[in-house]
């Protein structure tokens, strides 16, 4: 056997494997009730469409080019037409602010690789996406605390990023419906995040991945249409944008894309050349097709599925949690919040949950980029129905009335 | 306008745009008759198989799970047809040794990733393939020559890496039909690379993206077999192999392969949770039906056409070209390597090609990690039929005997 260590890079001492990655595969297990991952139910999946679509690409003259190369930016019909939904969220645009990536995760990649030199310095909410981490650690970052409503002096951001070897380089944040909590920004804390970038002079890299999932509620502007307000030209924002399709149409063809400025767009498409060339012709060109055909059907579609799910569960955690134990209720997305009893620790209860209830989800701590929030859990509401709901949130709750009445 | 410059990483420095993908734009003018692309004749793709493979999926259950997340490390049964190859050529293996890639460029990316830390040094043909040095230029390494022909010695090689800031971390090598040479590494050759690798306990990045695609001559072992026979198992390797679909079944699918011991292969599947969580299921799944159909026979037809255009271009080669130019006859791939008098620039060339003559290459220095190699040039005879090649040559061979009259 080979010694590895000695030859992998410096970085590779902070990638872990994903707790959500790795608890996927106890979705296999028969019986299991699975509140972990972040994943839409694909019963919901538009399929006829895709199937109509490969099927029209196959018949037209097009489907050559869908098997051949083509260009790092993206397919441009596909980048027209999103280029039309960013102006419908108030962000008008042309396709050439537009960059196609393998989903918004590989936006976040990219843009790690691209602001990011190893001890520069990232704001973060506590907690925040935990795959945003993951892509951001591939570039050896340190990560300072992200807090709308806490206005730290820009002096302190600076001097602890010198500290730190670099320089304060980007914002990270989920306005609407944040994985892993569920929650909102308001209006105030969307401009207050905007004026905290201004002073530092820093980018805002905002992820929209569960943006068009809004069940109730009014829908408050993007941090990229608020800063097109404030700046008056899309090239004049701080901002940039990551979107994807996986939420909606299908997380398999992995599709997605980042709205910025132009230099940062020609940047991003060297860095996709560099990386992976393009990605997949024929789903860019199946994309378009189903996005043009049911993207706003199929929107109405899943959001009444999963509102309904959420209220479900937003009932049945009412019924069966004990006092002590609070949760988030979020206007839309796909997750909410947990919070237990301060000395409770998450990762212990759900070894128990899995072995004894056979029900998962997933611990908060791997959402904080300073590892506490032990106390926190993420329970998923779109992929289960209201029956798997009722039971899990049932055996979750009589596991922690237990717990909650011996800590007590 | 914002200035972003100061919020780049210090790797956006070294983020240029590709000749080559810059080049593809000229392919839309009519009448041009590129040589310039390293891309396979769309009018050879297997279609009907593809065609098929997604009209069959549509209409099996298993269109749900195409359309959802799937595991990083890749579709379990398009892992197993691999293996099943890898043993084909040398390399028993299991699943296990097996990542799935979007495309063999991802795999590069990736293993920059794994094992440069800024200032380590990676060795490279002079020339070697463009599209590697920019997947690893984004973790900036320094590079030194691997010359299979020279053994310069191990301390020298430490000694340079030191100055460098880092260390010697792997050899990168296409011993098959090179990109951009066409060339094939002999026996000796292929040993030597793995003694020296030995001797500076360095990993091996053999990269067969053309490997299949030989048509006359006799094959010869991957590096990775070479060094499987050397250490008995695939465990005690350091070679990790890159393979693509992208030559011959479609690389607008995206999809290719990691095949390495599970150390890394574990390490690199961390690194692809991060960057884009999986390569498209959809397109794994239709991947796997279309090679286990036709993946032989589509070799086949594939390279008894590409057998008769290399031949075509060798041809025209010796009929048009002047005194003082010689070439590379290669036994397989997509590439011939042109040198040119010394005194000659082929990039300054390739601006007269495209204006006067309607003909493109890819000038040679891109190719080169110290810019050198100003007076070669790479053509590509895949993607072009025998009267445009015959055509093309003959307007580059005119030009040229001009040129080289003038110099002499």
């Amino acid at each position: 056997m080979q010694d590895w260590d000695h030859l992998f890079a410096n970085r590779s001492g902070r990638m872990g494997a994903s707790e959500i990655r790795e608890l996927l595969k106890l979705l296999d297990q028969p019986d299991m009730i699975s509140f972990a991952g972040g994943i839409p139910d694909p019963s919901l999946f538009p399929a006829e469409e895709f199937k109509h679509a490969f099927q029209q690409l196959f018949e037209k003259d097009g489907h050559l080019a869908a098997l051949q190369y083509s260009v790092s930016e993206g397919y441009l019909p596909l980048r027209e037409w999103i280029a039309g939904q960013m102006a419908d969220l108030g962000i008008p645009c042309g396709p050439d602010n537009i960059m196609i990536t393998s989903g918004a995760q590989q936006g976040l990649d990219y843009l790690g690789k691209l602001f990011l030199s190893a001890g520069d310095t990232a704001l973060v909410g506590w907690p925040t996406y935990l795959g945003a981490l993951q892509a951001f650690n591939a570039y050896e970052p340190a990560y300072e605390r992200l807090d709308p409503q806490n206005n730290r002096p820009v002096e302190d951001f600076h001097a602890s990023a010198k500290v730190s070897g670099g320089a304060v380089k980007f914002a990270y944040c989920s306005p609407d419906f944040a994985n892993p909590t569920g929650e909102t920004l308001s209006l105030a804390e969307r401009q207050g995040i905007l004026d905290q970038a201004d002073q530092l002079d820093i980018a805002v890299i905002e992820d929209a991945a569960y943006q068009a999932l809004r069940y109730d509620g009014e829908a408050l502007p993007p941090l990229m249409a608020l800063d097109t307000q404030r700046t008056g030209d899309i090239e004049k924002t701080r901002t940039i944008y990551c979107g994807s399709f996986s939420k909606t149409l299908s997380p398999g063809m992995r599709l997605g894309w980042v709205c910025a400025a132009k230099p940062v767009i020609r940047k991003l498409v060297l860095i996709k050349q560099a990386a992976d060339l393009n990605s997949s012709t024929i789903n860019q060109m199946v994309m378009t097709a189903v996005a043009k055909s049911c993207f706003d059907s199929q929107v109405a579609k899943i959001s009444g599925v999963y509102k309904e799910r959420r209220d479900h569960m937003l009932a049945a955690l009412e019924r069966h949690m004990p006092a002590g134990i609070s949760w988030s209720r979020p206007e839309g997305g796909m997750f909410l919040w947990l919070q237990l009893p301060e000395t409770m620790d998450a990762a212990e209860l759900l070894q128990r949950a899995v072995s004894e209830q056979n029900v998962a989800f997933v611990p908060g701590h791997a959402f904080f980029a300073d590892g506490s929030g032990r106390n926190c859990l993420r329970l998923n509401f779109t992929s289960c129905g209201p029956e798997k709901i009722e039971q899990g949130i049932s055996r979750l709750g009589a596991m922690l009335a237990d717990r909650v009445a011996k800590v007590a």
